[in-house]
């Protein structure tokens, strides 16, 4: 196989990718300059250095050498909280969000229904260990509102609960209701449950 | 105009009914046998005699003579409650869900941004009217989460405290926060601020 | 069931439309005022009386008394070509492009693959009688580019080619080749092939 | 910026990739081993000394040492024959179809409507050589059956007409007609007009 046909293969296997739009990526950096392919060739060969796994949270973090991401050292941060999500995008969209101000746990991944090995699909040891050290008075869970991520939240919760039994800790999930573009027309009942009992 | 033409141009004003499908709807009507097109024909010609509008409510009912509908005349719903929704398909959406006992009042539509004449809009009068008979404990705006639904649940809310400054009802709005099939990757701030306050 | 979910009975088997769709129709009809829907409700019921189908075509046609359809009865229609459709708006969406000059014939319907009964799904006999009457030198095919249209004019052919087996009819379909909005990039190779061999 | 964002920005830049899938790119790269990434980072970094552009058809091809590609090189190949494309992806698309044995000249892009520099938009010096040294019988214009693509196929006979005034090469475009996927009730005129000219 070419170099051409090779690199699209590469391309490929991107998330949300197929194999014309594959080929028309390796097209597009035909057209670039040599010194951009250097810079993103090079970027791609450094990512994984450059780009660590918290040793606390297991977010990739890009600040700098420590052990530990900035959020995770931060002293401002509530150290009593502790979210936990599935993956880095989800992190990132509670963040960007401004509103949080505790710490995080990064589960790897989500468990699909009646998985059978779900120590496989996420971080159960890691997280074990964190509640350890941590003792965070609440835990968060936030997970999508799908099959899959509610089954996640139901399985870590009953993992807390028998993993810690004596704790006391606060186990909590997020609040449910009408979305930023919901119309009631198209609400479903659950949804309207929740959003009738959490109105203010 | 031949009556092909003539009725595709009134199911064309159905709404969103284009002009092809208006004309579809005309043939597959020629395709019915003729008692079922009497029938039809029929229950148009009837339908706002046997439909009447709510005294109390404004909701199209179906079910008697009486002046105002059975939910507005049971005896076993909460009256303290009182729901306002903008159309009788947001009234449907609720109702189906079982989760709601007090009654409504249907306003009969939305108030855009910036609109100089709310009054002909909605039904304010109305409203002003059925709150002082009916003297609710709690009014619930439940309309949509869109520019135009928000802006309408503000103007109500202040229409019903200018009007009545020394009542004691409490006024909510249905909580927002994640609904069935949100993803945290796609969710606004907005929504995750609501989810995270709301959290249980 | 009241009146209106009645009528939203009927709404609902309308081509394409689903139960939410149906009653929304129904919410509509209630705010028309009385003569709006007098009239709408009129020409349902006369629908079949004022529509008849065409003794020679088979099309349904409005416009008057005799038992043949304005274009069947038209002298300037060049009564050599007749075309073969398999709905009203196909037939619409052709004669809308002025293009064509002949006579149509409406199959009523298209065959499924491996059909055990194509006689009960399209107009076999009386399109034998047609071919017979009218004599015509050209017989257009002009099928949907599906699976089912293809197989309906390979059926098509077959009948015409078994049943009239000395005759001097030519058969064609129409040409295949890019559409407008065509993009190379997306079409497939039977379409590129078509429009190489078409190429003018 | 750190190296998780910049490596985004890169991804950004690719066509039809937006922020987020640039970054859900990042983090799928920081799953993968390291073999994979230097692999990957080689490709970028050699693809254009591995790939060519071919100096007879302007297309990139990756199989040689030669200055001309295997297709402009291959005696078996129909030299009277010039098909001139917009893009690489629209020749790929033609050769996949296997049913031309001519060859190819790849113009790099289309011309705008209005476009007052053309000559800075595609390969028209080329185009003049490439006809001058090979004298093709026949030139095919392959081009979007859009605005834009038109457009160009109708600049581009002109240039050539204008150019090559006493020649007799034969300008000829991809026949118009029904695509694969084709249904009658939704064509336009245009091409039901060529679907009758081109029937067969």
């Amino acid at each position: 196989m070419d170099s051409l046909h090779k690199l699209a293969e590469y391309f490929r296997e991107f998330p949300g990718i197929g194999p014309r739009q594959a080929r028309r990526f390796v097209y597009f950096l035909l057209t670039r300059n040599s010194s951009h392919l250097e810079d993103m060739a090079r970027l791609i060969l450094d990512i994984k250095k450059s780009i660590r796994i918290c040793s606390s949270c297991f977010r990739f973090y890009p600040e700098g050498k420590a052990d530990v991401c900035l959020i995770c050292s931060d002293k401002n941060r509530d150290s009593g909280q502790l979210m936990i999500v599935s993956r880095d995008v989800d992190f990132e969209s509670i963040e960007k969000s401004h509103v949080y101000n505790g710490l995080y746990f990064i589960l790897g991944g989500t468990i699909p229904i009646l998985e059978k090995e779900p120590e496989k699909k996420v971080r159960l040891k890691e997280l074990k260990d964190k509640i350890k050290s941590n003792t965070p008075k609440e835990i968060i869970l936030s997970l999508n509102i799908t099959a899959e991520g509610e089954n996640t939240a139901e399985f870590i919760r009953q993992f807390i609960t028998s993993n810690f039994p004596d704790s006391n800790i606060k186990i909590s999930i997020l609040g449910r209701g009408l979305s930023t573009g919901s119309e009631l027309e198209y609400v479903d009942a659950e949804t309207i449950k929740s959003a009738l009992e959490n109105r203010s």
